[in-house]
């Protein structure tokens, strides 16, 4: 059994034009499948609205209670149900979940050290079998980037993250494949330049280009995301644009 | 198969305590369970906090574009995943789901008569056969009073609706008890006298306790819904204190 995941940015999915676009392309993804998504523009926009500060440290949102109020509110509520309902028209039978529906996602409360970073929360396990039962009743899950500790506490976790271990949870039992999508059509040689897409990556080469510059900041988590996935028995690793979810060009990575 | 379906209005599951205590009793009650929730005193309260004007007739939501941004967060974010976590918590098998997850619940958007209610829908297909299929997984439905029309457009939806459409629907597969939980312990002779419930509401109880004004307001459309649940096969229709979802005191609505 086949298992394509796919992540998606939440610029992507927070704008309308793009959001449709993408549907129509995850629609017509064949075989099992699920999407993860983000949704951290939305939630900044409305903790402005709101008169709370974002505070972000890597990307990582510092997450106090209001914080997680909000993030609740736009993962699970808005980002995630309009991807199930764009989903569902398009003939996808779409389940919008968070790790605490049905125990999917559990995780621990990160423990505060040089930051503090609230209610985040590290993947300590992954539902797999729960996950293989709902694939095989052919439903699509879409999951929205928040855990549950088991104890009643909801905490955010990166989106990303989410993907990498649930890809690396369900490696054992299907064959799957974890695309990375953004705006850009891959991982560049050079940043400002769309055509120099790096075709293949393996570990030697990131070093290199870690180590000569040409690979930084944000994509440094994703790649070791991703070489991680791949060894623990994900099939395929892909970084590609948003409108290639086939992952026909992209980036990829290899061990 | 035997089904209790609960319906909770907003005040309970909005606050801390009486939420907690409700996801205690309903933890507790044994075979299958499916809730469904409200959530309007906290939609109204962040859309003050977003400087947006409330405006309900008849109990009913005006939902503008942006109320429905709001109600989709609050009702399937926010309070939805705080009672699927609080579930989760307490060894019930919680999935939160609008009627767009799962294609549970279409509706079509109301049509704009003497009062345009916006994105409001009326409830035009339950899907019974991936309920009861749910259901027969130990999975407990917390369902969010919101619909969507199939074509990709989330629907408002009230929440004493969805619960009595969805006893309705599962009638006839499933032996169902459909109990409304609220503030007071049941209906009342004497809306100030919380001693005074009365015991068991036949048709004819109901048309006297209208004529002389007994029963008025919020009452009438929770009634009508219940004799209508009643009249399409549904076992028992209860209304009581959200602290009696056993439905061992309350009202019984009988025909």
């Amino acid at each position: 059994m086949k298992l394509t995941i796919i992540k998606v940015g939440g610029k992507i999915v927070e704008e309308e034009a793009t959001l449709s676009c993408l549907l129509e392309r995850f629609a017509a993804l064949t075989g099992h499948k699920l999407l993860v998504h983000g949704g951290g523009r939305s939630a900044t926009r409305l903790a402005d609205r709101l008169g709370m500060e974002s505070r972000l440290v890597g990307g990582r949102r510092i997450t106090d209670a209001d914080t997680l109020k909000v993030v609740t509110m736009v993962y699970a509520g808005l980002v995630n149900k309009n991807i199930v309902a764009g989903l569902q028209a398009r003939g996808v039978n779409a389940l919008g979940v968070t790790g605490a529906d049905m125990d999917l996602i559990r995780s621990a409360r990160r423990p505060a050290g040089e930051v503090d970073y609230g209610f985040v929360g590290d993947v300590t396990q992954v539902n797999t079998p729960r996950l293989v039962d709902l694939l095989q009743r052919g439903v699509v899950p879409v999951l929205a980037p928040l855990t549950h500790d088991g104890r009643g506490q909801l905490l955010n976790t990166n989106a990303d993250t989410i993907a990498g271990e649930t890809a690396k949870a369900l490696a054992p039992l299907l064959q799957v494949t974890l695309t990375y999508c953004f705006e850009n059509p891959g991982v560049l040689r050079n940043e400002h330049d769309p055509q120099s897409v790096i075709r293949r990556l393996s570990p030697a080469d990131y070093e290199r280009y870690k180590a000569d510059g040409t690979v930084g900041g944000g994509m440094i988590p994703k790649l070791d995301n991703a070489f991680e996935a791949l060894r623990a028995g994900v099939s395929e690793v892909v970084i590609t644009s948003w409108d290639d979810l086939a992952g026909e060009g992209g980036t990829r990575i290899t061990v």
